[in-house]
């Protein structure tokens, strides 16, 4: 277990992983929400994924909304591919860091893309090539990294693997993603031990949902064990739409709570955050799960 | 930071701490939720309280629910107290166990019981001999231990003192609790560094509130510097009426999930315990915040 860094870099997926399960809004709410996030002070946002959009129809004006990030030329905006075509999508739209997704386990995997694993793996080479190609950078998310909905338990071999892969390919980034909301702190730490050594001195990230209550434990387990990145979504919505009863990214706002409390650092303002979480809930229209959303911050003396 | 415990007691708060801010139901229900707390495994009970009928009239009953413990020979009953009346009225009607709450910040305790921190402080002795001398065990357990709603954040030494205090006057146990759900794992790792060495060789709990996410990390962090008692509440049911935006206890099937999966045995079955949270649910009739209950358990292959 390594000291906890002073600063812990929160990237915002609240416009791609927080919006793929709900109902397609117009991307003039997509950019007020936008515009909320941005004012958190965040500096790193997941801003939509170049998918089929019959699979995924919330996320159809992906093009739309690349063109209009120019607006905010101090964030690091991020798109999510599944191939080698949604790569190119992306880079033609002005897409400048790509995130790849690998599924540990072939039952999601399948489910996902139509691929098994190893076949996904394999892609990686032909993802980074394209984006560095472009002089964009790519990140390889491994996906169900502790559980698959089908597969149950994913082997630790297989992440690690998929890691490995990742760092001989070129990969500028590697994160592991708790796609189902099943982990907990000792699993995660075990995890990080066993990626962490693989990947050299690339940036290591992790994506957790809080759908069996423990998400925040492993973000922090997370970063206790040597993550310096970490996915959120402001006011906790989210879920992934291939994997049955996921549901809830982490919530921004209680995870930089969470943080601030423990002395770290995320550059992102908590008011604002709780501010950028009550748009989302107006823009998709439902309540979010967020805790900071309903309770606030507490007094601070 | 200490190894992680193989075994971690759990108290299932729910007929006090989960119901006193509830409409008051009738004893019946009380005792057909206990029924299904008993049947997951838990050892250990908080009963009910023996405090003001009218400031707390979902209690009112303690002295009947007594009675009725008598059915359950391997549980072992706490019931809270504020005073040395209540003291007398618990041990008269049974009860082998009382928690006596102190709470660190006078702002709270004043709210809560009239009485400052220092004379509530004063009153241990009392407390611990009534119990001792009805051949009964005594608890203090520290309220606001590390923010107060009136006065804002706890002075750490506040929190010292009491259990220093407790230590000397006597208590068998001590814990120390999040009454409004602010703290986080740092904090809690910070203030439990400073608790433990002055109480001796006394087992040391711990009580958490889910209001801001971070009821699991803290309960977490907890476990790993040292406490081997923790508080939870089916369903997450519960708050404190005393206390503004107290809600949320941690939820039973939540933590024991996440202990579970970090190898640490509770002796509560978990799906016995999501049972209980549905009869929970069930007989205060509004949806409870627990996530198991909703998410149910992963797919263990």
């Amino acid at each position: 277990m390594t000291d906890r860094p002073a600063h812990v870099t929160v990237r915002e997926v609240c416009l791609r992983d927080g919006l793929q399960l709900e109902d397609p809004i117009p991307l003039s709410a997509k950019l007020e929400l936008l515009a909320a996030i941005v004012a958190t002070g965040v500096r790193e946002v997941e801003a939509t994924a170049f998918v089929s959009p019959s699979k995924v129809p919330a996320l159809a004006d992906a093009a739309e909304l690349a063109a209009a990030l120019g607006a905010f030329p101090d964030v690091e905006f991020s798109a999510l591919v599944a191939g080698a075509g949604g790569a190119g999508r992306a880079l033609a739209a002005g897409m400048r860091s790509l995130e790849y997704v690998v599924s540990a386990a072939d039952g999601h995997s399948q489910a996902n893309v139509g691929r098994s694993t190893a076949e996904s793996t394999a892609l990686i080479s032909d993802i980074v090539g394209l984006a560095h190609d472009s002089g964009a950078s790519a990140e390889v998310i491994i996906a169900t990294a502790w559980d698959c909905p089908f597969d149950g338990p994913t082997d630790p071999g297989r992440v690690v693997e998929i890691a490995a892969a990742a760092r001989e390919f070129g990969a500028d980034r590697v994160a592991i993603a708790d796609t189902i909301g099943t982990t907990t702190p000792r699993r995660v730490s075990d995890l990080i031990s066993r990626v962490r050594p693989v990947i050299g001195d690339l940036p290591l990230g992790a994506h957790f949902h809080n759908t069996r209550g423990s998400g925040l434990a492993s973000a922090y387990a997370a970063v206790q064990a040597g993550v310096t990145r970490l996915d959120a979504s402001v006011g906790g919505l989210g879920g992934c739409p291939f994997a049955p009863g996921a549901t809830g990214n982490i919530a921004t706002e209680d995870l930089v709570y969470l943080l601030r409390d423990s002395d770290i650092d995320t550059g992102i303002d908590l008011d604002l955050a709780i501010d950028a979480a009550m748009v989302a809930q107006r823009v998709v229209g439902h309540e979010l799960p967020s805790a900071l959303l309903r309770a606030g911050d507490r007094l601070l003396g």
